[in-house]
């Protein structure tokens, strides 16, 4: 829900990220008229923009919704509200979200929410910017409090990995290895073991993937054919 | 960093969030020249604009960087690269955070990074956009992953991991290779512009240590020295 909204391309902004992130209910509060006219007009508008509703109060436009949160950049307010970062709001919003409508308020670029927009509120979120330049853009703000509303903790802990190569073929690319290396003159027979022992572990650091085994056996095929030959 | 950008907006809005999210090194490459120069002048340009430095190539620009990250709103490319999910890569990027430097790079407006782009990277990164729109707003998206590196960050691990390969060793140990399969007769004319792209991907995927890259480009001049010994 965007109140006050001045950039035509925030507005703009703010309904792409709501395409990208499947939040099909835009609501605008008080817009400037023709800040409005032009977002939706622009190029690219998506079904989110020709599906955005108009109101002119805050209490109108969140009158069907059960929970209701403002956004701030401010953190030492006088505040009236539970303060939380967008990370702790995120968990309460989803299992709301099951059953009930929740609005998100965003304040007009210059001033934000004002105290008459924030009595609409359950309680205010940040986002968690740096002290020092806390205030972010509009269309920003809106892309990352949904990022964070789809992201999925689980996903952050499953890094799936592609089929590794066997020690099969690990052992077969340091053999190979070990014979260009002992052609081209690098393995002296007097440190050879040493040095056999080492290129071998190097091989297994490096984390080959099945397809990249199969390319390295060519190569090292076509280095050892190439240096035999003129023995 | 920033490869080809267009429009001076999304460079001074990419500034935008490194500020708010405590990312001090923009780096762009070949930005339109004058897109770049309107986001320098722009009023509010932060200290991270001021900073901001330019480069020619992707090469040059992630050569201190000990992993480099590709964004891609691509699900289903021909995927030479590990793609993962924004949460997903997180915490691997903070680890390494601690220690090294990282490169986040992001595309072009209309056609995001080429596969020339790519082959500099170690893995592909994706925000969990719908299938349906999964392109998003270059200000946006640079948001949306600053953010999911800062928060929550007490949940960062601490196991450390040996000091990774700098790019610019990757692409020396790429470039020795090419020249050794070239000498070995591996790599044939007609094809050997993708057979190079492919080794230098190959190359990344392989996760070297900063002590193994000494060990390779060792290995790889004895191969050169002695191959090209007989021409």
């Amino acid at each position: 829900m965007l109140v006050r909204t001045r950039n035509p391309l925030n507005i703009g902004a703010a309904a792409r990220a709501m395409s990208n992130f499947g939040s099909a209910h835009l609501r605008v509060v008080n817009p400037y008229e023709l800040a409005f006219r032009e977002a939706r007009s622009a190029v690219g508008a998506s079904a989110v923009m020709a599906n955005a509703e108009q109101f002119d109060s805050v209490a109108e436009a969140v009158a069907d919704c059960s929970l209701v949160i403002g956004t701030t950049a401010v953190r030492h307010r006088q505040l009236e509200h539970p303060l939380r970062r967008l990370e702790q709001c995120a968990p309460l919003i989803r299992r709301q979200l099951k059953a009930h409508r929740v609005a998100l308020l965003f304040g007009s670029e210059k001033v934000g929410l004002s105290n008459q927009d924030l009595s609409h509120c359950h309680w205010l979120m940040r986002v968690p910017t740096r002290e020092e330049h806390g205030s972010m853009n509009l269309g920003q703000a809106v892309a990352v409090c949904l990022y964070e509303l789809v992201r999925d903790s689980k996903a952050a802990r499953s890094s799936r990995k592609p089929a590794g190569a066997t020690a099969g073929d690990a052992e077969r690319i340091t053999d190979l290895l070990l014979e260009v290396l002992a052609l081209s003159g690098y393995l002296k027979p007097q440190s050879a073991a040493a040095a056999k022992e080492r290129v071998r572990r190097m091989v297994r650091r490096l984390n080959l993937q099945a397809g990249d085994a199969e390319l390295w056996l060519g190569m090292l095929r076509q280095m050892r054919w190439n240096m035999g030959r003129e023995e």
